[in-house]
């Protein structure tokens, strides 16, 4: 179709491919997401379907966009590891960083009923993202260690923290309690007061979530009628300790990492 | 709480800061929607529900984000256009990006149901967004003005390959007595084949819509009971030609633009 | 010629255009200049001699380049100020900037015996260069006003520093007079203490060097041998205010500004 | 000292830090050399001087930057190899390359007389400079091998391109001859019509030259007068293949590579 004389404002778009051969990682944040859990009536220190309806998204993302090799969840947060060939969208950040932080919200609206047939949406609720880039494959490893141990940081705390308000103190006095704790203390606390053994808790919430393509073997009917076993990766969702080297040995050679 | 060995992470993330003193205009488009709009029988070529589900949307839009002065839209796309002086999440361009993407998807599952009562939602839709800077004012009102020239051609294309296959032609049909024609000639065509005045079609389908803020004098009741007229800048949609001057001459103060 | 299969190295390289309709400032700053005006034996607290070779530098620089408008420089430091229509290089920045300080730099070696044909030059200074992008015409000139001022108070306070140097003081018992003082105060300790009348100084230390265009006729003899004159472009150095309205009101329409 | 109401300004320079980890590859290039070494009388198709020049600008470079591992010249450019880990002005990518050509650029002018004592510098010479990043090993060394194959084949063509016209061709004439030739016929050309061995000619002509610090040990006398070794890094400039493996085997470790 014709151009108009206008079409000279697109030279004004600035190219922000990113660097080639370095891992691309997309972090989606909840906006607002303390009032937003507030107002629904999520379950404290953590809503378990909450969590799932956030993992549900990461698994859609993935789905679709196969240059997903590895994704990690925890809280409101969830970030996507774009293998260093990738070439999306010619590897242009802010169609990457925004059509991901979309689909994802995308799924978490679309999912809700799913996840909480009695609880009506009552807004909106949006997401930012970011993009970072890592050379390094052990670059990489540290952001997911970094991650993980901001999970295990948070949740130890707010484990210790509702459980002294859902006791009966209010939230100054349970900060209070906590301000200067170290780990053990925390752990000491739960258990000598609230008879909570920290390690038994659910791995989801002291993990967060790892989510990987795994081939799996599956029985089906191929065109003459006759019982096959065919092979596919599908996306699976494990809580697994991704800090340690166990997971990495396992899982190297199928991520694309050198270790 | 504690720092982890790990945060050095954090290092590899770009200042993604956007020049100061420069219009930013964020358009978000609609991803893989000539499938989306199939799936969901969408009305050819214009589904009003569909527009007024979109300009739902960039209302809400723009009832967030108080340094959107201006939205226009068309089709399945919306450009926000944020003031000069904003200094929104520090003018950082994907933080800025991704948060309206998700917000603009967010709001179109979420008010879905209000427009297509009758039409379920068969699969989460997604949005791509990018940013651009103008630094002259003269620079976004071309901008804008290629997007409503942008809407013209197409929508008396698509209005004239409608029509065609409507009444009978093949796709392909439609478009081998469409190439090559001017504008004069679609007109003509939709005139003596279809009986179409085009200009008498929808403003909405014609030029688009435009949303900016308008001061209205609301009535209410104040503390002390008294009927008292109070003033409010509310979002207004309108259908107006934002090429020529008039829509400018009306509006420039406002927008905070200078001609 | 062939290309070889190591040329996709080419891919890694960003596209750093800058953005269209936008005053480019370039700043040229001499690197570790302190050190060598002391080994070079450069004149306290100004060296005529020193900057007379940078506005030399500064001309050659804008004969090279037709798209600098303006060049300011003071002390060791210039700024070229290229159009906002400039597609130098298609505006990519470190192309600009690295070739611009080049230049600026070979004729600093270049021409030092000219200035200085007693004084034998040490060791290759050198300098580096920033970019900076103004979008509006008011934007740019403060950023030049603020240059200016900055030349001004380091001036007077250098001219007070030096002038407390050399009738005997040590440079921490000058530190020490100057610290906490106002202008006033500097102005007055100069006239009543060394009888300097500091606005009688010149105005290349006071103001620093303005370079712009000026058209002048030219007498000259033609083909026929006639004498006849002819109007030229040729850069001319000044050391006006250009941070009050005059200096502008007289250029503005050669500068391309709007005030 | 007092701040400036101007100093707004500042705010819109870019923070151009390039990514942590990641090797940096400053490519200087010679602007304007077809003329400049045509106007200079250099010997063609090889100034042995010219190209000791361009050695000694690089070596004063690398000794001025000791985060620069490997420097490699050819024709008219060179380029630096900056560590990985360099943190030289916190990675600025405008502050980086600006300084290093401006660098190149002085020595380049400054010792011009050392290798053409009898030549005058008839004006200033200047170069530009490019950033690339390279994430990892594989992709700097085969950075260096486009770079060494460049040399190779450009001096190829050229030898036999000048031997054409030093034997009476015109410029026509000898493109002519070479057009569509591969590399056995340029050898056979040069050593059946001009009894030149190409592979016997000069190394630094074939090859380019590659800068590295070699550790040395010197003699010299302690402070108690006795004879001592001491080691102490050098740069060390040879001319050898940088493509084949041998070259990286015997320096990898020294310079921080992998394979």
């Amino acid at each position: 179709m014709a151009k108009s004389k206008y079409e000279y404002v697109k030279k004004f778009e600035r190219n922000d491919s990113l660097l080639p051969n370095t891992w691309l990682v997309i972090r989606v944040d909840g906006r607002g997401f303390h009032k937003f859990s507030d107002k629904h009536g999520f379950v404290k220190p953590n809503d378990q379907k909450a969590l799932e309806l956030m993992n549900k998204c990461a698994e859609n993302v993935m789905n679709d966009f196969r240059d997903i090799v590895l994704a990690y969840g925890q809280s409101d947060e969830y970030s996507f590891v774009l293998k260093k060939e990738c070439s999306l969208y010619d590897r242009r950040e802010t169609k990457i960083v925004s059509t991901i932080v979309s689909l994802f919200t995308s799924n978490y609206v679309f999912n809700w009923n799913k996840y909480f047939p009695d609880k009506e949406l009552l807004y909106p609720p949006s997401f930012d993202g970011r993009v970072v880039q890592y050379p390094d494959d052990n670059n990489l490893r540290d952001y997911l260690s970094w991650r993980q141990t901001d999970c295990h940081i948070n949740n130890l705390y707010n484990t210790c923290f509702w459980a002294l308000v859902h006791s009966g103190k209010t939230e100054t006095e349970a900060e209070n309690v906590l301000r200067g704790t170290v780990s053990s203390e925390k752990n000491e606390l739960l258990y000598s007061q609230f008879n909570i053994n920290y390690n038994k808790l659910p791995e989801m919430y002291r993990k967060g979530s790892v989510i990987i393509r795994q081939e799996v073997e599956m029985n089906t009917i191929n065109q003459k009628g006759l019982d096959v076993t065919r092979k596919k990766n599908i996306v699976t969702v494990s809580h697994e300790d991704i800090i340690r080297d166990e997971f990495w040995k396992k899982n190297n050679s199928k991520l694309g990492l050198k270790f």
